[in-house]
Formats: C-alpha cells, structure tokens, sequence
C-alpha cells in the first residue's frame, strides 16, 4: 500500500465544533420547543450590499457573451481588483504597496494554511494561545509541530504565546528559543482584542531582531473603530522587511460564501535558502500561487471591486456598524451583570471570562441549557483559552437583543 | 534570516508559456500589422450557456437579502451540486458513488497539485511524458523529485512514461522500479489521446498488484466521442480500490473563469501510514480540504448544478459540438496537407508530427512567422513531445477556419 503523510497521525480531531454540535443536537432533542439563538460560528449573516450584487450581475452577463466572455484570469488576481486593494486599503493610509505584492485569493483560510509550504520544514513557529487552529493544524501537516502532549494540550515544537486577562491580551515576545515564523492575528479571532501602534512596532522590532518573519492575519481589520489601532501592520515602519499581511472580503463584505481575500507579500521580505542565497519571499509565494491556484472567479472579483465604490463603502459601512452596534448591545449587556468582558470594541467577538470560575464547557452547557443560546467555549481555541467564552456579533438585531435578556435573567 | 522550503530552488522557470509570449511580443513588434491568431492556450472562448447564467444571477439575488443569505458552506461542497454530479456524471452510468466521496473544489489545478500532499515524502511518482506541468512541479515543491538533470531535461527521482508516435500515446507500464503514485490524464493534455477501456484496465491491474495509486486526471471527459472511451476510471472493475478521479466544469461548460471542479475519493482507497496502519484516504483528503478550504462560491456551485439541468446539458452539448467541429476542421486540413496528425477526435487538442523534422520551437517560429498563427511546441511539456507541437479547437470558428487556410498555404 503507498504510504501517507505520516504527520496528518499527529493532528487531534476537529473536536470543538463537532462537540458543540453534538451537545446543541441532544439539547434540541430533548428540549423540542426550545428557541436556541447561535451566537457561536463566525459567519455574517446580512445580506449582501446592493452595489456588490450589480457588479455580480453585470459579470455574469460579461461572461454570457462571447465578446466579453472572460476565460483563465490572471492567478494573483485582475488589475482592476488589486489596483481598487493598493489605492483603497494602502494608498489612502500612506502605505505605498506594489501591484505585484497583491495575490488575490480564495480566502484567508487558503493563504494563512498554504503560505508555510514555502518556508523551510525546520521553521519554529509561535501562535497566540488561544488561537485560529488552522495555523497550527496546517503546521502538524507540514510536520513541524513534533508530538502532541496530551497532558499539555499542545505540540511540542510549537511556541505558544498565551494571551489572557493577565497580560490584557498582549503575548509577551518569544524567550529562550529561536522563532522563525510569528502567526499574529489582530483584530483578535477569538478574543477581539487589539494591539495599539507602539506594541505592534514591539513586534515588528522583534522579528527584525531575531531574523523572523510576522504572518499578520488581518480579515477582521474592517471593524477597527478606534484611532490608535493600526488596520496594517504596514503602517508601523519597517514592517515591509518582516510581514506578509492576509486580508478578506469575508467579514467585511459578506463574503463567506462568494469566496475572496488576498495576501500582500513586499517585495523587501527577504529569506535564505539552504545554501545561504538570499531569496524574495514574494517570487516564491507567487511561484506557489501561479502552480497551485488558478484565480478567484471572475464573477467573485467584480463583486469585490464594487466593496472600493462609493455606493460600496458606504453600504458596507452600514453593515459593519449593525454588527458592532450589536457587539457594544452583548458587551454592555454583559458588563452591566458584573461579568469580566473583552473585545467587541473593534471586533465583532465578544470574550468573557466565565462567572464563578465555571470552566469553559460548564459555561456552554450552562448557557445552552438555561437560556438556549450558544456560544463557544474559549478552551476549544487553545489551552489560555479556559475559563473564557466567545460570542459573536454577527447575529440579526432582534436576535443579539432577546440572548442578552436572557442572559440578564440568568442567576450567574 | 528565515529559510524557505529549500525545494523551490528545483523547480525549473515556467519557461514555456513566457517563452512563447516573448516571441510573439517580438515578432508583433516587428510586424505591426500581422492579424495573428492564437490556437496556443486551452481557454474557452464562448460565452456561458443561459441555464448557467440564469443559475448564477438567480444564487447572487439570493445572496442579496437576509432571509435567504449563505455564508460559509460546507467546504466539501453543498448537498445539491454533490448529487447532481453523482446521478449525472455516476449513477446515471452504472457507477455507485457516495456523497461523502465526492469533493467540490475551484479547480482541478488545486486538486491535482494538492492532492500529492496526503501522501509520504518518499512516494516515487510516475508522470506521462509530455505531461501537464503541475504533476510534476508539485511534487518538485515536496521535495519528491530529486535534482533536475539539465542534460536528460528530467527530474532524477520521478518516473517518465514516454507517450509518442511510436507507442502510440500509450505509455508503457513502469519497470524496474517500484512507483507509488501513477498521474494519468485522459483524454490527453496535450496530446488529445485517449486509452480504450481495455488500455485503462492494464493500469488498474497493474496498481492493485503493485500497490500503487492512480490519480486519474479526467478535466477532458466532457469531448469524448466514441463509445469504447472510458468516461470514468470507475468504469473498470476495481478501480475504486485504487484510483481518484479529477474533474472539471472549466472546458465543460465554460468555466475558466468561474472556477469548479471536483474530486472523487472512493472509501474503498486505503493507504497506510508509517506504523502499518491502514488509513482510508477519503479521510485524509476530507482533513486537507476542510483545513486548507473554504468551500466554493456559492453562486459558482448553483451555476455548476444548472449544468445538469436539461436545458444546461443542450446548451453544453452544444458548445462541445461547436469545439469539436472546430478540432474536426484542423485535424482534416493538416491531414490533407500529408501531416500525421493525432488527438482532436475525443479531446480539443489536435497534436501534430512536425514536418520534415523540424524541431517544435522552429515549428513554432515557421507558423508564426509565415502563417501569423501562435500554437504551443510540444517540447514544452517534456522531452517525450520534442518534434511535436499542439493545436487547441477552443478557437472561434472564424478563426479556426482561417488558420488551416493560412497553414495550407504554406510550403511544409
């Protein structure tokens, strides 16, 4: 028989959402007329904005004619898209970006799991704990992460940097081992919090120092509402020389199901092959993407320019502030009952510390049973993440309303 | 500084396609005026067929309003597309395949070049030779392909199966050395061949007696015309215990831009990791894609599904014909002109013998400069395709008309 990629043994189930499932399924069993309001899965639910819905139609009708059919597009994505990405997200902030440091993609999750493939296998990588477990799992099937400990609830070769109340969230930088790759998330899936200016240039000092490159994940960068927390890791002076920064259409948008997102690699990110020559990051990601990946759907990459018009801002802006008007509704809720509440000031995640020292799972359980709304116990992100829980503001008003009545009524 | 994946450093430039649009930029500088047609890329060029438009702004409306709205769906693929394509493309032909066998993804270039990464750092790969370049560079990025020996024009580690005139395009089975992992394309890229169903047999025994694996790259089913012509691979006996299959809307329907395919894994394909278990490779397959993946564009999956609509298989029966007409037209004009011709009767590929033994690049250069027509020279996909040179049918037929006009007056 031919053999696998031993390294896939090595990944633990996808147990979170699989268990939440399965408790929500028995609850329902036995409760049948039970309301449940989810505010567990990251997915908006709004409808998509009308100047993103023509753009949508006037492609499909492009492609309906062979005068204006359009076959292969270009893999790193059209011009008009990545021209409307540089002017829109970089220009107008002052950050000069290159057309050829755009790829545009299918979605953050693609880009954030595939950019380790270009990196060495020995590469130490470090992840916020609690954190997006696609950045370790894709690492597992890379063979990087060495065993999983059991008794630690994590990989042995990973670097873990915890994030908790103690340190407001702020990881403290690596120590004792040399890291050559930092998985940064800001604004924070889960916690949603932020790094202000002056420690996000910490972070960018550090890797210059230490020879590491950043992978900034921002696809949640559209909900920043305060002054002072950077929306590019760019904007923080020589981040050009150690970042490679995600961003999706999918939060701010409405894009989880019409698929786009894109990464920008500088062309001022350097690394070294084995034999010590110096290399740019980004002819390597391009050389991955032009091998691997055959471009975003025409008709998704019209929908995703139309985000940059006028009509388009303006609408999306509508949106993000329905959800982040529900996010201050949970986390004011929430305050109000004496409960320890972070994030959802510039993210649409509200994390809370589980009242009376109830673990994470207790709290689900709790919450679900008690007042039939899920959520998602924070211990499901990482090992920092117990005690915690993560509720999301992605649900419809009058949804957002009635899960935080009930949780008012609920004796915590 | 970070290293890469030192294996990039193998992978050789993508010579051809640059090479062949370095030429053409030249020779149209030098020749303002030439009317130059292009029957080098394998785009289509009609436009979508109205069951597929209709389809497409129908799912983008329904994304517009809030009650009907999807976010993330299951990044297998939703429920409606995965039994559209079994009863069409399976059962409807004898073949039993299960909904959690099938996976829905962008397009079979994703697939096939990420499907080697399930498998062991060691698996030995066997590759028709001329052969699309993405088995192969894939693999050069995993490190499976040992050095590239510039002499020879061939990776040291991987296994060539020479496919020419004189085997007729049927490449012999691997000797001497024990593979793992068979890449076979049918109907042929770029060869247009195809294999009889007693042909495809030959390989599926010989993988079940020599415990290899067949990944059966089918993107061209859609252009077969005779009836001996297997379909699916699954239509052999005992293929499910040894093959995946991959496939595409790209040629069927138009669909370059729009981006879908998908992949068949049968539960019946096991492999086994280093301590000796047996693993079902499904599950392998299922943990990339729902860890790398985020699903397809829903409005690209409900255009996908009106493929399979009554009125979507005329239209695309239509569109087939009218390539297939155009691969009849090249193929009987060079025939006439005495050239030995090959393909172009299952597939939209017609592949020609060089005449008086030109090499392909001076072949290239002869038609460009003396009939003003771009094709791509066979070299380009390997060795085994020196003195040959492909012709695509997804011309106009305008154009396709024209260019065997122009080449029949040509002194070969």
């Amino acid at each position: 028989m031919t053999q696998i990629n031993h390294s896939y043994t090595e990944l633990q189930g996808s147990y979170l959402f699989s268990e939440i499932a399965k408790r929500r399924t028995k609850f329902m069993q036995e409760n049948p007329n039970a309301q449940i309001i989810s505010l567990g899965i990251g997915d908006v639910t709004r409808g998509l904005p009308d100047a993103i819905v023509k753009a949508m139609h006037a492609a499909v009708d492009e492609l309906a004619r062979p005068d204006s059919f359009r076959g292969y597009g270009p893999e790193q994505g059209y011009d008009f898209l990545i021209q409307a990405i540089i002017d829109n997200d970089y220009k107008a902030r002052g950050i000069d970006i290159q057309t050829n440091e755009v790829f545009v993609s299918d979605g953050s999750k693609c880009d954030v799991g595939n950019i380790q493939e270009i990196f060495s296998q020995d590469a130490v990588i470090a992840v916020q704990d609690p954190v997006y477990p696609v950045y370790v799992d894709t690492n597992v099937m890379a063979g990087r992460s060495g065993r999983f400990n059991k008794e630690k609830g994590q990989y042995e070769n990973i670097v873990y940097l915890p994030c908790s109340a103690e340190n407001n969230f702020t990881p403290s930088l690596p120590e004792g081992r040399k890291v050559d790759l930092i998985y940064l998330c800001y604004p924070n899936n889960p916690t949603g919090m932020t790094l202000s200016k002056a420690e996000l240039k910490r972070w960018v000092d550090f890797a210059k120092a230490n020879d590491a490159i950043i992978l900034y994940d921002s696809a949640y960068e559209a909900f920043i509402q305060e002054k002072d927390v950077p929306r590019s890791i760019y904007e923080i002076e020589g981040a050009k020389e150690v970042a490679i920064e995600f961003r999706s259409f999918s939060k701010t948008a409405g894009f989880t199901g019409v698929r786009c997102a894109y990464t920008v690699v500088p062309r001022e990110l350097k690394a070294k092959d084995a034999d010590g020559n110096v290399v740019t990051v980004a002819d390597l990601w391009n050389r991955r993407h032009t091998t691997k990946f055959n471009g975003v759907s025409y008709v998704t990459q019209r929908g995703a320019e139309a985000v940059f018009s006028p009509e388009g801002k303006e609408q999306i802006r509508s949106i993000i502030d329905y959800y982040m008007t529900n996010a201050g509704i949970i986390r004011d809720g929430l305050k109000s009952l004496g409960l320890q509440v972070f994030g959802g000031v510039n993210a649409p995640y509200i994390w809370l510390k589980t009242p009376n020292g109830l673990d994470s799972w207790a709290f689900f359980d709790k919450l679900l049973s008690e007042a039939n709304i899920v959520g998602t116990p924070g211990v499901g992100f990482g090992q920092s993440g117990q005690g915690y829980f993560r509720l999301t503001a992605f649900g419809s008003r009058e949804n957002t309303e009635k899960a935080v009545e009930r949780i008012t009524k609920l004796s915590l």
